[in-house]
C-alpha cells in the first residue's frame, strides 16, 4: 500500500512527527499531561526514539515552541555563581535575549497565548513551575521560597511586558544597563533579603 | 419617516448611543485620534451633550470600557497624602479593586487585548499616560521620572499579570499583606529612592 506524508524512522522526517505530535499533545494534555509514551503513540515511533532526539520533556517541550534558548540549561548557568548579584544577572541575561530576538519571537506568541487562553495558561504554569520557577525556588536560601519565586516572576513578567509586548515608551527606551540596575536589586531582594512578610 | 433604533435625545437611549460610537471611534482611531466632536457626530448628538453625560474624554473611555473604578479620580485620591508610604498604598488599592472583580473584569479584558492586538496596545498606551502614568510622574519628586514611572508600571503590570490573568499559584495563594509587605516597597524605590543609574 501506497504511504503518503511523513515516514517515521528517517531522520528529520521523524524528527518533525514528534514535533508535530508534541505540539498536539501539549495543547490537548496541557504540559503535565502530556507523555513522552502518548506523543511517540501519536507519531508512530518507539519513545526511547523521542528521548534520543530530545532528551527530557522540557527539552522536548522548548523544541515544540521554538524557543531561541532553553531555561533549563541557561538557569543553572546563571545561579552557578552564587546568589550573589544573581537579580542583576538574570535582568541582564533575559535583556540580551529579548533585545536581540526582534517582534514576533516564539515566546512572547506563548506568553500571549498564556494571558489568553485558559488552557494555554494551564501549559505555560506547568512548564514554567517545572524548568524555571523550581530551578530558581531551589536555589533561594531564605523564608518563603515558593512565595519569593512568585515576586521573581511578577517583576520578570511585568518587564517583558512592558518593554517587549505593550511597548511603553519609557520602557523601551531604557538602556539595559538602566534596566539592570533598576531592576535587578528588586529581583535580589525577592530572592535573598528579608521581605518584612507578616507572621502567617 | 418611521425610525427605529435609538432615539437621539432621549435620556439613557442617547448614552448608549454616545458609548457605542465611542466604543467604534477609540477601537478606529485608537485614544489620542479618537475627539469628542467625531464621537458626539456618530451618535448625532451635540458635542456639548457628550461632555455633559461623561466629562473629559479620559471619563468617557473609562465609562466605554466598563471600569469598576475611574483611575483618573483613585490616583490623586493615593498620592495627595504624599510620598510617603505611596508604594504600599498603591500596592493596596490594586488588590482591593482586583481581588474583588472577579475572573472576567473590563479591566483584564483590556490588558489581554492590548497584549495581542498592537491597535488594542497603542489604545492602552495613550490611554494610561494620560490618565495613569501622567498623575504618577507628576507626583515623582527625582530624577528621571519618566523612567520611574515605567519601572513602577513594570511591577504593577507583572502583578497584576501573574496573579490575575496567569494565575501563578504563589501569587494567587499570597495574602493581601504579603504581596503589600514584598512589592510594596519596590514601587516605592521605584518612586522616591536613589536608583543608582549610570549617568547619561
Amino acid at each position: 500500500m501506497a504511504r503518503t506524508g511523513r515516514r517515521p524512522g528517517g531522520g528529520s522526517g521523524t524528527q518533525q512527527a514528534i514535533l508535530d505530535a508534541a505540539r498536539a499533545a501539549f495543547t490537548e494534555s496541557g504540559y503535565d499531561g502530556a507523555t513522552i509514551r502518548a506523543i511517540a503513540g501519536k507519531a508512530g515511533v518507539d519513545p526511547a526514539l523521542v528521548h534520543h532526539y530530545f532528551g527530557t520533556k522540557e527539552h522536548l517541550f522548548v523544541a515544540t515552541m521554538e524557543l531561541p534558548f532553553d531555561p533549563t540549561e541557561v538557569l543553572p548557568g546563571l545561579i552557578a555563581p552564587g546568589l550573589d548579584g544573581l537579580g542583576e544577572r538574570l535582568v541582564r541575561m533575559l535583556l540580551s535575549i529579548w533585545d536581540n530576538m526582534g517582534d514576533q519571537n516564539p515566546f512572547a506568541a506563548l506568553l500571549r497565548s498564556a494571558m489568553t487562553h485558559e488552557r494555554a495558561a494551564v501549559m505555560f504554569r506547568e512548564f514554567a513551575s517545572t524548568a524555571i520557577f523550581g530551578t530558581v525556588m531551589k536555589a533561594i536560601d531564605a523564608d518563603r521560597p515558593e512565595l519569593r519565586t512568585g515576586m521573581v516572576a511578577s517583576q520578570v513578567a511585568g518587564l517583558v511586558m512592558t518593554r517587549y509586548l505593550l511597548k511603553l515608551p519609557a520602557m523601551v527606551e531604557a538602556t539595559p544597563d538602566e534596566i539592570v540596575a533598576g531592576i535587578g536589586p528588586t529581583i535580589q531582594r525577592y530572592l535573598t533579603e528579608p521581605l518584612g512578610l507578616p507572621p502567617r
